[in-house]
C-alpha cells in the first residue's frame, strides 16, 4: 500500500489540512478549515466586554475542531484509505502561548476563567505586552545575560515571557492557576498522542533557550518576585528534536481524526521554520523567505555567529544538527496592500484582474530608476536589520509627475532593499547567502521576484507548493513515521523549488546597486540615529492631547 | 459724474477686465475672455508641425481680441457711461516677450515669419532655454556680475535673456528682424496708447535692470559675439514708474474698447507685484503671497538688502520709492492637486463638493501633528530659497494605517513650512515679516490659512476680492488718471484685506515649531549637499538608456 502523510498548517484564521504522498511529496488533497472564532481581538466568545487594544487570542477549541473535520475531510477528498496515513506533521503560528492545567486543559475552557481574558491563548499577534517586554530587554541588557545577543538584543513583545509576565502582573490569580505554559505548536501534539513535549523551535526562538537552558532564576526573579519559577514550574520539559516521533494517535484523536490509533505524530514546529523542508533549504548559505504580509527569513548554518538584528538563532531550531537563523521584515504585502487599498484610484481596477496585477503589469514596463523614487519600507516598522517598531516609511523623490504606479513600483523594490540589508548582515557576519528562495503567497508576482534577484544579484529560487509550510509539516511526517531516515533526506524526496527561477539581469543589478547605496545610506541616517525625525514624528503622534 | 477705472489682467488662458469705482474701489462688473489659441505647446496655430519639448508660446492678437471684446463687454455689465472711465489699468504674465518690428508689429504676424517658432511671444512657462539660463548664470558668476546677487544668485530660463539669447541661437534670421525684444506687458500700453514704454517691474524682474543700466556689454559678447547689443539696440528705453500715465488711448484703440479717445492709460505692470495694491501691502514687514498652482510672494522695504535665495530685488519693483522683493515656491495648489488627481479614491469625491473641500475639512479634524507626517513640497522643485529645479518632494512617516486625508494634510503643511523658510530667510537679511497677507484661488481654504498662521506664527490676512490683480490694475489706472496721488494713497483708499482673519493658535504654532524645526533639518540635509540623493535620483531618473 502506498504511504500516505498528514500536514496540518494552522494558521491565523484558518488551517490547512494537505495529503501528501510519502515517497515523493505529490500533494493529493487540501482541505482548510476557518477558526469559528478566528482571531479575539474585541469581546470574548458569547460576552460583550471589550478587550483592551492590541489584544489578540485564540479559542483551543477551533484548534480541536480541525482535527475533527478538516482532516477527515482531506483524506476524504484525496480518496485514500485511512490507513494508508503512515503520520501526522503539524505546525502552528508562534509564539501563540496559553495557560493550561497539568493535563493540559486550556484554563479558558474552565467555567471559573472563561471570562477572564488572561485565561486565553495569547496569539502572536497579541501586542499588549510590550510595556513587559521592554523590562525583559532592558533588565537583560542592563544585566548582562548572555542570551540576549542571540535575539539581535531586544525580546519582542510577541514572545512566551513578555506574554506570561503580562499575566502575572494583570491577573495574578489566573497565573497561580496555571500549571503550564505551553506554545499552541506544543499543546496541540499534547492532545494527538495524550503525552507532554516540547519542540526546539518554539524553545529556542520564543522561549528564550540557549546553550541547553532557560534564562536563570535571579534575572527572573529581578523582573518579578514571583516570576523567578516561571520556566521551572511552568515551561521546562526535554526538548524532542524536529522531525521526531512525539508519540502515536491516542483513541480519542484517532476517533476525531478517523486515523488509525497508534499513528505518529511528529513533534511540534512552527510554520516559517518548517516551511524550510518543502523548500529543500537545509543548507548553508540558502536563505529562504515566506513572502506574505510580512516576510520571515530563515536559513540554516553549520556555524554560530553573532547576527547584529537578526531575530534569532537556536541550535537544531530548524533542522538538527544546523543552528537555525531567523530574521524578517514587518511589512511586504500588506505594504502593497496598504498603497492599494488606500490610495490606488477605481480607473486602475480592471473587472476579472487583480489590481496587483495590474500595477504590477504597468510597473514591469518601466526602466529601472526611470520612476526616480527611493522608498523606505518601515511602514510596518523594522524587525531587521534594525529591530526598531517606531520606525515609520519614506518616500523621496516625488514629483509632479510621480504617478501611483511610480510608487507602486517604488514600495515593491523598497522591500527588496530591506532583504538585502538582511543579506549583508549575514554575509557580514560570516555567512555569505549564496541561493535566496522565496515561498508564500507574492512569489506568483513575476515583476516582484525579478526585482528581488536584481536587487540581491542572486539567483532566486521559488517554491510553488501553495501549501508549503503544510509539506513541510508533512515531511516532518514521514520522518517521525521512519519512511525517510531524517529531514534532510525526507526534504531532498518530498519537497521541491524552482530552482534559480529568477537570475539577475546586469543591467538592472548595476542601477539597482546605485539606488541600494542611497536606500543604506537612508536607512541609516534615518534609522541609526543620524536624524532621529521618524522617532520624534512618532512621539508628537502619539503625544496625548 | 461718478469716475470709473478699468484693470485688465491678463493671464495664461484668460483675461479679465474688471470696471472699479475709483473712488472706493467697488468692484462693478468683471468680463472674462479666454485666449482662442491659449497655450501654444504643440503647433503653431494652422500648422501641423510638432514644437519642440517644454515650448510655450502665445499670440498677441489674442491679446488684442480681450480689448476689442471684454473691455465694450465689461463696461456693458456695470451699466455704466463709457465716458465716465478715467483710466485704464492692465497687468501681464511675466517674462512674456516678444520680438517686434520699429513700429511695434509683432514678427509673427507678418507673412515670412508666421511659420517660425521662434517670431512668436515665448510665454512666461517656455522652458526651452535652460541651456542658455544657465550659460548666463555660469558666466555671470564667474566674471563676477554684481548685479547676480539681486537674482538670488540664479538667472531663470523664464526671463527674456535667456529667452533672446535662444532666438539668436536657434533662428538668427528672426533675431536680426528683430527691431525691439519687449515684454507683453509694455507691448500692450503701446498697442493701447501708440507710445513705446518701459516699465521698472519687467525691466527689473525679468530685465537684469539694477543700479540704473542693464548689464555690460563686454558680458553680453562673451555669452554670443553678436549677443553685446541685445540691450542697446533692442530693448533699452527710459522707465516710467508704476502707476504713472504712459498716454491716452490712440483712436485706434479707443476704436477698439468704446471708451473716449485720450483716455488715461498706466504704465504696464505684472500680475503678481499689482497684487499688492490690491492688499494694501506696500509698507515694510508685510508679505504678500498669491496662492495658486504656485506662491508668488512679494514684499517692500526701503532698505536694500541681500535676501540668499530671493527671485530678485528691484528699486521701484511694485511701488516707486521702495525696494521691491520678490520670492516664491514652484510648487503649492499643484502640489493639493497632484495628490486628489493621481491617488485619492473615488470614494472620497461627494457630488455638489470640491475634493479639496471634502479633504480639508476631513484633514480639519486632526489634532496637529496627529498624522505623523513630514513632507517636503518640492513636487516642482524649489524656487526660493534654494532656487534648485532638480530636487524633488519626500514623505516620512508613513504607516500602513496612513490615509489620504493624512497624506493632503502633510502637503498642505509643508507648503506652509516652505513659506516659513521664504519668512526665515527674509528675517535673517534683515527684513522681518510683521504680517502675512494671502491672495489668489488658494485662500478660500480655512484650514490651509490656519496652518500658514500657525506656521509662520504671523497674524494673517487675507485679500477677498477673486480678481486682486485687476483690481490692483485699476488702482494703478486710478492714479494715471490722477483721481489719486500716488499709489500707496490709492491703495489705501480702493484696495482692502481682512485684517488679522487668522491667527496662530498657541497650541498649534508649538508643535508646528517642533515640526518645522524637523523640516529645516530635512530641508538643509536634503537641499544643501548633506545628502545629494535627490540630485543622485533626477540622474538615474532621466538617465539615456
Amino acid at each position: 500500500m502506498t504511504a500516505h502523510v498528514l500536514g496540518i498548517d494552522f494558521g491565523t484564521l484558518s488551517a490547512r489540512v494537505l495529503v501528501v504522498r510519502a515517497a515523493d511529496g505529490a500533494e493529493l488533497a487540501c482541505a482548510e478549515h476557518p477558526y469559528q472564532h478566528g482571531v479575539i481581538d474585541r469581546a470574548l466568545p458569547g460576552t460583550q466586554a471589550e478587550l483592551p487594544p492590541l489584544w489578540a487570542l485564540q479559542d483551543p477549541r477551533d484548534w480541536l475542531s480541525v482535527l475533527r473535520e478538516a482532516v477527515p475531510a482531506a483524506v476524504g477528498q484525496a480518496g485514500i484509505d485511512p490507513a494508508s496515513v503512515a503520520g501526522v506533521g503539524t505546525d502552528f503560528t508562534a509564539s501563540t502561548p496559553l495557560p493550561v492545567l497539568a493535563d493540559g486543559t486550556p484554563l479558558c475552557t474552565l467555567d471559573r476563567f472563561t471570562d477572564r481574558p488572561h485565561a486565553w491563548p495569547k496569539l502572536w499577534k497579541h501586542h499588549a505586552a510590550q510595556a513587559q517586554a521592554d523590562r525583559i530587554t532592558e533588565l537583560a541588557r542592563t544585566s548582562g545575560q548572555p542570551w540576549l545577543r542571540r535575539y539581535g538584543g531586544k525580546i519582542s513583545a510577541e514572545w512566551q515571557l513578555a506574554k506570561a509576565l503580562q499575566i502575572l502582573e494583570e491577573d495574578p490569580e489566573v497565573w497561580a492557576a496555571t500549571s503550564r505554559w505551553i506554545e499552541a505548536a506544543d499543546w496541540i501534539i499534547w492532545q494527538l498522542t495524550g503525552q507532554e513535549t516540547r519542540n526546539p523551535c518554539t524553545a529556542g526562538y520564543k522561549g528564550l533557550y540557549q546553550d541547553g537552558r532557560y534564562p536563570d532564576e535571579d534575572y527572573l526573579a529581578a523582573l518579578h518576585p514571583r516570576f523567578a519559577d516561571v520556566y521551572r514550574t511552568r515551561v521546562a520539559h526535554p526538548l524532542t528534536a524536529l522531525g521526531s516521533r512525539a508519540g502515536g494517535l491516542t483513541a480519542r484523536a484517532a476517533a476525531w481524526t478517523g486515523l488509525p490509533e497508534g499513528t505518529p505524530v511528529a513533534v511540534g514546529n512552527v510554520d516559517a521554520h518548517v516551511t524550510a523542508a518543502a523548500a529543500q533549504t537545509h543548507h548553508n548559505g540558502q536563505l529562504l523567505a515566506i513572502m506574505g504580509t510580512s516576510t520571515c527569513h530563515v536559513m540554516n548554518a553549520d556555524v554560530l555567529r553573532d547576527v547584529p538584528g537578526a531575530c534569532g538563532v537556536v541550535d537544531g531550531g530548524i533542522v538538527a544538527g544546523s543552528f537555525g537563523y531567523e530574521a524578517g521584515q514587518s511589512g511586504v504585502g500588506d505594504i502593497f496592500a496598504w498603497w492599494v487599498d488606500s490610495a490606488v484610484p477605481e480607473r486602475y481596477r480592471e473587472p476579472g484582474r487583480d489590481v496587483h496585477e495590474v500595477l504590477s503589469g504597468l510597473a514591469a514596463r518601466q526602466r529601472v530608476g526611470e520612476h526616480g523614487l527611493l522608498a523606505l519600507d518601515w511602514l510596518g516598522g523594522n524587525r531587521s536589520v534594525l529591530v526598531d517598531h517606531e520606525l515609520s516609511g519614506a518616500l523621496l523623490g516625488v514629483t509632479l509627475s510621480t504617478t501611483v504606479v511610480d510608487v507602486y513600483r517604488a514600495l515593491l523594490e523598497s522591500t527588496a532593499f530591506g532583504t538585502r540589508t538582511i543579506v549583508d548582515a549575514f554575509g557580514a557576519a560570516g555567512l555569505p547567502v549564496t541561493e535566496f528562495v522565496a515561498a508564500g503567497g507574492l512569489v506568483k508576482n513575476p515583476l516582484l521576484m525579478q526585482v528581488y534577484a536584481d536587487v540581491t544579484g542572486l539567483p532566486l529560487s521559488v517554491v510553488e507548493s501553495a501549501q508549503a509550510p503544510a509539506l513541510g509539516s508533512a515531511i516532518h511526517a514521514a520522518v517521525a513515521a521512519g519512511i525517510h531516515p531524517e529531514v534532510r533526506t525526507a526534504s531532498a524526496a518530498m519537497g521541491s523549488r524552482r530552482r534559480a527561477a529568477y537570475l539577475p539581469v546586469p543591467g538592472h543589478q548595476q542601477i539597482y546597486q546605485q539606488l541600494y547605496q542611497e536606500y543604506v545610506r537612508l536607512h541609516d541616517y534615518l534609522g541609526r540615529g543620524g536624524n532621529d525625525v521618524l522617532h520624534r514624528l512618532h512621539a508628537v503622534k502619539t503625544r496625548k492631547h
